[in-house]
């Protein structure tokens, strides 16, 4: 064991990583959108190169019936753990284009920090993975201590449809001991944390109609429902004026957070002031009875996303729309389920249909469940004593209320846990415009990654 | 005067006539779309020429700051009564174009109607009104046996707002003893009728903005105001559950119906199945307390024409929405005044505005004062002969719940009163997808406008 060689040899490195993430970061890899398909599996070959250039001997792209998973297997040793590294390496749409301050595709660093679609969320965090095995297996005659495995996933920000078919075929190649995802943060710069829990999703569309075409609304507007009125009379019943989630049922399965969890939970620093200057607002919004930090780690929500019907160019058209959709996802915590709130949304929303209007509810893919981590799960344990050394204090345990699929799959199909070691920062823009990275971040987080598997050896 | 001679005049041009109305038919004059404005002036100047063509002297585009108005002045004694016919040459946008059965600007005739955008509302309308002058004035020694002006705008549909200007610029010109709009219709197929009142217009547009940025659902759904779900809230304040306006001070201005209008209202046939499966309904929507008639004629209406925000596109995207928009116009009748509604919106939406969001209303163009027309206007009374005289019976005294700002401007900057006569069939699609005229109804359109004119010699 060589610490000094892998840390030299990472210094040494930075100027040509920072590049491979610059090249990383120019491939538009955007899973929703079909017109980037061939971009997307271009990431993905550059991420299987990036995995044999490091010296993993088995690299497979996993094809499927979206975009393929990257499968990286390096085993050393059968008396040493094995370590499964998930990740993704596509990326959210760039849109609204006009948002962003430089191209959303052309990485440009501004301050200290890169920015481009997929900095924070998560090619950097990817290749601090590989680099930082890479650099410890160069240390070490070539091969890293302990066995590991790395998938990247293409299709995590469409909700990992085709996660679960994939580590069903490759069950073999990918059972581990235990999951370290690199798709997650720290507290704040210099400030670590340990992410303990996921929030899930469950998702759909409502499609409203009421005639059977746009009409003129001098001649109906009086007489024939209105497809956008209807469509906001029945979204605006989806909340209370206290920002509680109004769909019956919708809190019958949530366990009650614990005094503890509460304290725990409390005892994370919160600058609500900071919050409202990031985002630009004056005051928050969300359920009454639970602090900012409880609603967004622990308390579920019902969000709206997206909304559409009638005219939308300029000026005016004045027509009585005979149809318009709205796009809904919640958040979802212990113990909820993605297709049961999709069926609870379902009879709200039979319950609560417009006169005149006929409405249909279409489940969107990417459903998840809502996960919490035993924090004595082993790898937990040492990527807490990785974050103590890197930052010489005790990281802070939160929870996330973004979904990562992965982590119910994994657990659901292999049994195995998932901890999670990654360097975005909070109020990076992640799904945002002017999306960013801090670049000392990126060089920390490859020695963070080396670190933790020097920790795992047995 | 030879009426023998312009009836088999225009029997025998039947075929040229409807070839001039499929060319029209087939130029875009979508005023609203900026990237038709080539078509739109193709549109004028095909009109222009007609009217040449049609032996009137003097025919100008007089040019505004937006689309020309044409106009045609046929100044031939001045011991005889001067009409101006008016009507306007542009058309709605024809989107959603998925919608239409044939290409909305490739004119198809299927069943004796001929089916595109613009052949209701009002290209076939204009054309009888240029053709029917033309007829009359061939067999009467080549000039019309009274004076004949013309005007016909390109900016109908998006409200008409150089029309004004335009009239005040050309108003040595287009002083006359009455004006006929040709923008109209008839209550049926063989049934007369005569329109007494226009409802007016208002409108604006609500821009509605939370965050600065668009933001991931699962790092700030909770906590942060969401645009579209704070809209959707807003919106749904607009109307109560029995589709009252609520908005404060609406229906101040509004004059009571009294008994004989609700009487002459009930007179007119009103078949609720026909309009029922006409859009494609189980039910109608509306104001309690009135019927339908009387909501589509005489009661004002808050409609909305088109709602947007957050994401639109396939799939999912986890996003929390920064800004959403609203667009809505209002029907008025008197004494509504359209900028003082605007206000009122304002003043609702100000008090209504949701937690943490920053609401503007911008007014929209083309707004118009309501109009009800004096039943002893001698052209008013003129064309209730030549629709008795034509169709064997009693014209029904109906309203139009459309709005034709030209109305007013002739009244406020001319000081005459505009009587109606046009031929567009209730469920035309005038607005909507499918928009249709009859043949039929063009062919006799074109005797009426001679007769007309036959009618008003002293």
């Amino acid at each position: 064991m060589n610490e000094q060689g892998w840390r030299d040899r990472l210094d040494a490195k930075q100027d040509d990583h920072l590049r491979e993430l610059v090249d990383l970061l120019g491939v538009p890899s955007v899973s929703t959108d079909p017109a980037r398909r061939a971009d997307v599996r271009h990431a993905a070959t550059i991420v299987a190169e990036r995995l044999r250039t490091a010296g993993v001997p088995d690299v497979i792209l996993a094809e499927s019936a979206g975009h393929p998973a990257v499968i990286g297997r390096w085993l050393v040793d059968d008396t040493q753990p094995t370590i499964l590294i998930y990740g993704h390496y596509d990326v959210q749409p760039a849109e609204p284009l006009e948002l962003w301050e430089s191209d959303a595709f052309t990485p440009t660093i501004r301050d200290g920090k890169l920015y481009a679609r997929g900095s924070a969320d998560m090619k950097g965090n990817l290749l601090t993975a590989i680099q930082g095995v890479e650099a410890i297996a160069a240390a070490n005659d070539g091969r890293p201590p302990i066995n590991v495995t790395f998938i990247f996933e293409g299709e995590e920000e469409i909700g990992s449809p085709n996660l679960r078919a994939i580590v069903r075929e490759y069950k073999d190649w990918l059972m581990a001991d235990a999951v370290v995802s690199a798709d997650g943060g720290q507290h704040g710069p210099g400030v670590p944390s340990q992410s303990v829990a996921l929030k899930g999703l469950g998702g759909c569309q409502i499609n409203l109609a009421t005639a059977n075409s746009d009409l003129h609304s001098g001649m109906y507007g009086a007489t024939v429902p209105n497809a956008v009125q209807s469509l906001v009379q029945l979204a605006a019943t989806f909340h209370d004026a206290e920002g509680r989630v109004t769909v019956a049922g919708f809190y019958d399965n949530v366990k009650d957070l614990t005094d503890a969890e509460r304290a725990e939970i409390a005892a994370v620093p919160f600058d609500e002031a900071e919050l409202k200057h990031e985002v630009g607002l004056d005051e928050l919004w969300g359920e009454v009875g639970w602090t900012p930090r409880e609603r967004q780690w622990a308390r579920p929500t019902l969000d709206m996303n997206g909304i559409w019907g009638g005219f939308q160019g300029d000026g005016v058209k004045t027509v009585t729309p005979r149809e318009a959709h709205l796009k809904i996802t919640c958040r979802l915590v212990p113990d909820q389920d993605p297709a049961e709130v999709v069926e609870l949304i379902r009879t709200h929303v039979a319950a609560h249909r417009p006169p005149g209007a006929t409405v249909e509810v279409v489940s969107l893919p990417g459903s998840a469940r809502p996960f919490v981590l035993d924090r004595s799960n082993p790898v937990h344990l040492a990527v807490g004593d990785v974050l103590r050394d890197l930052f010489g204090r005790e990281p802070y345990v939160v929870r996330t209320g973004g979904t990562v699929p992965a982590t119910g799959i994994f657990k659901e199909e292999l049994g195995i846990d998932t901890a999670t070691l990654g360097w975005s920062m909070p109020g990076s823009g992640a799904h945002a415009p002017n999306e960013w990275y801090r670049i000392e971040d990126y060089y920390v987080g490859r020695i963070g990654y080396a670190a933790l598997v020097e920790r795992l050896r047995r």
